[in-house]
């Protein structure tokens, strides 16, 4: 069933850089001083394989899932909040919902499925699972079905981006417990203590951080067999983590840019790296969150955040708070004036 | 003729911080999630004295003046180019052109006077002192008048601001050599050496800015004399340098929220501040910029940026580029659902 993950990602276009970081070197302004903004716009005429790249068209696609791990008290929020926020996405009142409308972007939220089902949203596509995984701290999160379902879910959400004309993808998460189960994830996958990834999630207290540490140490050794990307991600993920990677591994086969979020989404990223690494060029890094494991898994993966703001909330919203960045770089890249152009003269 | 400096800047309005800390508290996310937007909104509430604070309507003032220094090599670029940007700025091929545009912004060109002149520009507002500051390494930058008129010039443009309803008002400069005449202000003001300060502006290399930093010591020896703010101002000061420092203070006298940009702004807002230190809480600092002396004139302002991208363009692009964060912040604030209205379960 996973055949599609042999097809490889696009590469990205190097004479469109090329061409790209000359035009750069004409605008007027001394050279690099528009910084990351220049950087960015090179990287997004690569992905976009042409000199001048856009993000006028977004795409934020926020999958929602159960963890059966919740049963170990590993948020500071109930279970039965993760289905009450699919209808506060659905109803424009979740974070993301105020994003992506101000900033005109598609939101397609996906239910994997919850303990507490809302049923029939209008806004929200069921590709229900089953209510939740099973807990990880007795056993794998999935069977190999429901992973591979999982996993399709995100590639189908990027087959409605490309249909859409999506120049960016964005993928959020929403699932009570899932900051205790992307830490495990992460520890099985960078053979990590979790003394060094598991933080506070929603606001856990110290003894909550403590009781989650234990749980996951419970989880490593009840998954001990799973040693391959895949096989870690079946027996450690959730629903909605499985989704992100099958996402990022589609758009990048797909060559379709990829705005990374906080936490939950860099695990999908390596996850996704992991099984593909040539996944990795497509990956832009959004904002560095105050989960305290983001900073481990970014520097496995490379990656640099834009943004810096304290965020812990995940849903993509520090990902759709770094869009105007990367619009306002393509727009300063594309309709600058060059030194010619302006009679301007040079250093 | 700085009476106007006397009147006090207005006092944030207290209760509505309060009532929009309470309301931060009601919304659907964990609480504190929002980081930095989460205070950036309670903030804007006090600073504009309503609950639901907004950032609609931009105001973005771009201050141009020539330098006498610049005889001294202290630039990567030549003199003639302050007066080229100022047709630039007026066409919209700068970088604060296309990002006013882009963000729907008023853009306020004013030269205060530029070596080489190009006359009437439609878009360019001409407020002529002189064609340039004097040397500052051989005494005093400007007289007693021409101090008056430049920071003059900055509190007519705030008056423009007010006139038209401007919800926050943004600062820009240009001029060749003006890193170097703020790294001397800044140097007076701090009572720093100028090794601390000085950087490579526009693209100095090491000999430029040794050649910068010794011009700096010599402009500090040919101005001992100034002690008092207002005295720094007028010896190492430069015409866009105190048109800012004019604005951020009457813009704290208006009750205007000020967005500083990068180097050149922030020490123009040292130097309000320690004229008025009550205008301090009327800033929101934009961007950390790549600049060596801007660490160090945050840390006396015990200003914290909102984004640190490795900008060092100045003309206020670092602030434009905050501004979608600020209005994202007042969206968020004021869109989002509470727990109640949408019936999601607190921790």
């Amino acid at each position: 069933m996973k055949h599609w993950l042999a097809t490889p990602a696009r590469v990205p276009d190097a004479a469109a850089a090329e061409a790209a970081t000359l035009r750069q070197a004409t605008l007027t302004k001394p050279p690099g001083s528009l910084g990351r903004l220049e950087s960015l716009a090179v990287q997004l005429a690569a992905l976009q394989g042409r000199e001048r790249p856009r993000v006028d068209v977004v795409w934020i696609a926020v999958f929602a899932g159960d963890h059966g791990v919740a049963v170990e008290g590993v948020s500071a929020f109930p279970q039965v909040v993760t289905g009450e926020m699919l209808r506060n996405f659905a109803l424009g009142g979740a974070a993301i919902s105020v994003l992506a409308r101000a900033l005109n972007a598609t939101l397609d939220v996906v239910s994997l499925g919850t303990v507490n089902d809302p049923g029939d949203v209008a806004g929200v596509r069921r590709e229900i699972i089953a209510p939740s995984t099973a807990n990880i701290a007795e056993g794998p999160a999935m069977t190999d079905d429901q992973l591979d379902a999982a996993l399709i879910t995100g590639v189908r959400s990027v087959e409605r981006a490309v249909a859409a004309d999506a120049q960016v993808f964005i993928g959020g998460d929403m699932g009570i417990g899932n900051t205790a189960v992307a830490s495990a994830l992460a520890c099985a996958l960078l053979g990590e203590s979790p003394d060094v990834l598991v933080g506070a999630g929603t606001g856990l207290d110290q003894a909550g951080i403590a009781r989650k540490a234990a749980t996951i140490e419970r989880a490593l050794r009840a998954n001990a067999a799973a040693i391959t990307p895949l096989e870690c991600l079946r027996c450690l993920g959730g629903f909605e983590i499985a989704a992100l990677t099958g996402a990022f591994i589609a758009a990048a086969q797909h060559g379709m840019p990829v705005l990374v979020d906080g936490f939950i989404t860099s695990v999908a990223a390596l996850a996704a790296v992991a099984l593909r690494p040539d996944v990795r060029p497509w990956l832009m890094f959004a904002h560095r969150s105050q989960e305290r494991g983001h900073a481990r898994v970014l520097a496995a993966l490379g990656g640099e955040p834009l943004l810096d703001l304290q965020l812990r909330l995940g849903e993509a919203s520090g990902a759709a708070l770094a869009v105007p960045l990367l619009r306002l770089a393509c727009t300063l890249h594309g309709s600058m004036a060059t030194f010619a152009e302006a009679g301007v003269s040079e250093a």
